[in-house]
């Protein structure tokens, strides 16, 4: 009896819009290949590998991976585990390596930011060296951009559509009311990094359109320089449109919206920046100031995600099969821009230490220092990211996602 | 030369997705009446009307026109003030009558709420005791929905869709990551009433599906329960999805996300219950809590409103010009929902001292006094007001709205 080459998928972190689509990339790529045995799809990312809790979903229904790719949310569901140094983890490789023997698997694939690719990584490490023969691939996934190597992540396009399109419409709104209430501050997430609050900039059309000034965190924040920013749009426009990234912090480091509590991998939980600077601007500037905070919004909503990141997220997981099946391990797979006006991504590769734990920021090129304007550079970069509307079923006037049914 | 009779229109209080669709309803059909002159636009609600400041729609292009339907915001603005009792509101009066006379208006159409309501019959009393004739009819408009009168208000069935359609998709997202992070508070608008943080409700598609807890402010608010509440919901899901109104109150009156400032209409600003009952959730059951603050968003979200909200809005807007016409005065045209099973409005009218500065609340039948229960008869009022999407033009992949050039 030849022996099985089965795969298992997992996803890993907070979700996106498109996460599910480079999932359903992998498992219609194996189907083409009879050499694949099955796919085994691992709950809640690597927990899920390390139980050995698993679904099949190379028997799944073919309508039903299509209801999936249009689904947001992590199918599997997503984890905030990391394999770490020590007794611990050790026992948790030992684990995993004992139900990839027990199901035959010969291919791994992890979906997940840069937190997971280091997981990925130890994996790929302790199969080697136990001269396991299995290939280890990750694909990118992120809303907030920050996966090194890549010219950019899935899950990013979707999500820079959905905050530009939202500061588009709150921005129309408050601009008319702006005689009456001054001051909207909207958060995008990104602990570290800027590429969301930037995504807002594609919002204006026209001079004066909001957003009329954005903070990325890769700036630091000064609390004179805000007061004086806003005062001059305000004199300006009457009112302001700001937005700001999540993670955005002084020059000493302190963040604007930092809660006192730590997630599990150690970064400590944000989520108050826009509050609390409106609370500072009606208190120091005397105006009226609101705030939005989208927050998971931005990760899942499909029903205006780009058909540009949805077909891209999906093309990165076909192409991690064949990676794989070629025989590249511990590598990510990565989108590799062609240079010019014309937007064209390729698949690449990138050895999985290159991105493990790497955050890529927005980089200095394109950092203006001043929060009205964002670099051209930046918005060219991002603009063919959000092209295209991806058409979702709609039942009873709400979209209409599948459902895992465990 | 026979006498001019033309027609003033103004948009007031914060903007709804459809508010400019009513507009276009009441230009459309004065277009269609040779014996209606001028359509005058004022700007900034019934400030411009003072003022007279004006722009003449009935001279704009049609496309123009059109386009103007498909997009957020009010396009003349909106404003938050207020005529009030005494020499100031008398001062006003008079310079509105001045303006009336002027331009010789003999229709005079508000859209607002019930505060604006109760401008409107001012001016449309101080019209009647000063013998000007003139036909003054307001037309609804809120997300919030808690206009009398009326089975529901343009505006609510978009914002409607938009929560439910969040919810879905945040909800879905937030499962997957129960086993890490465990609780999510969104929080809809609506000061006093919960129709909006109701409507969260029809994300649920099968037991078990987010919005776990829906909390309206007609029912006091109790941390005890709450606490009660959730740990039960987490400790069967591992996690909770839940939805509160901004304006939960505890029985003693105390707002959960009272601010210590008030809007120009003496209402406390809140904006805060969500963040604060993520802080408890923390604090108190050491639980992981985010949340969630879609604010101006609600209010502004055409690229996924409702087919049926935008042409009600529309329809409402083409009624309020006939029923001028006819002679009607000091009224507000409202929706005559059919008794049954089949959805279908009628365009009817109230006077305006029915709707002005009255609130309706989610009536006591609809309150279950459970937050996880949201009574079937209130799901079943809401739903045919999400049905069907407006079709909105994108170009460069975000939605293409319209603007005044002044």
């Amino acid at each position: 009896m030849a022996q099985l080459r089965n795969c298992v998928i997992a996803q890993s972190g907070g979700p996106t819009a498109v996460i599910n689509s480079s999932l359903c990339g992998v498992v219609d790529e194996a189907r083409e290949h009879s050499c694949v045995g099955k796919v085994f799809g691992a709950f809640n990312g690597i927990e899920g590998v390390i139980s050995g809790r698993f679904i099949d979903l190379s028997s799944m229904d073919g309508e039903w991976l299509k209801r999936i790719r249009h689904t947001p949310g992590a199918i599997l569901g997503g984890c905030r585990h990391m394999i770490r140094e020590g007794d611990q983890g050790e026992k948790e490789i030992e684990s995993i390596l004992e139900v990839f023997v027990r199901h035959q698997v010969r291919y791994f694939f992890y979906i997940g930011g840069n937190d997971s690719m280091d997981t990925a990584l130890k994996v790929y490490r302790a199969c080697a060296t136990r001269g396991y023969d299995i290939s280890v691939v990750g694909i990118p996934k992120t809303v907030d951009n920050d996966l090194a190597e890549t010219d950019h992540s899935p899950g990013f396009g979707s999500a820079a559509k959905y905050v530009a399109t939202s500061v588009l419409e709150a921005g129309i709104h408050a601009s008319g009311l702006f005689s009456a209430e001054n001051v909207v501050i909207l958060e995008t997430v990104g602990r570290n990094t800027g590429w969301l609050a930037a995504a807002s900039a594609l919002a204006r059309r026209h001079d004066g359109d909001p957003p009329h000034l954005v903070y990325l965190p890769e700036v630091p924040f000064s609390f004179d320089v805000f007061f004086d920013d806003l005062s001059s749009v305000v004199k300006h426009y009457k009112g302001a449109f700001v937005v700001v990234g999540e993670g955005i912090r002084t020059v000493a480091g302190e963040m604007i919206g930092a809660a006192s509590s730590k997630d599990s991998f150690g970064h400590p939980h944000l989520g108050d920046a826009a509050a609390n600077l409106a609370r500072f601007v009606r208190k120091e500037l005397g105006l009226t100031a609101r705030f939005i905070k989208l927050d998971l919004c931005q990760q899942s909503a499909m029903h205006f995600a780009s058909l540009t990141d949805w077909e891209e997220a999906y093309s990165l997981g076909r192409t991690a099969l064949r990676y794989a099946l070629e025989g590249l391990s511990g590598v990510m797979v990565t989108l590799v821009r062609k240079p010019g006006p014309q937007y064209e991504c390729s698949p690449g590769f990138v050895p999985l230490e290159r991105v493990a734990n790497v955050e890529k920021p927005v980089p200095d090129v394109w950092l203006t220092g001043v929060a009205r304007a964002v670099h051209p550079g930046l918005i060219e970069y991002i603009l063919p990211l959000i092209q295209g509307e991806v058409e979702i079923p709609i039942v009873g006037g709400l979209p209409h996602y599948a459902r895992l049914q465990e």
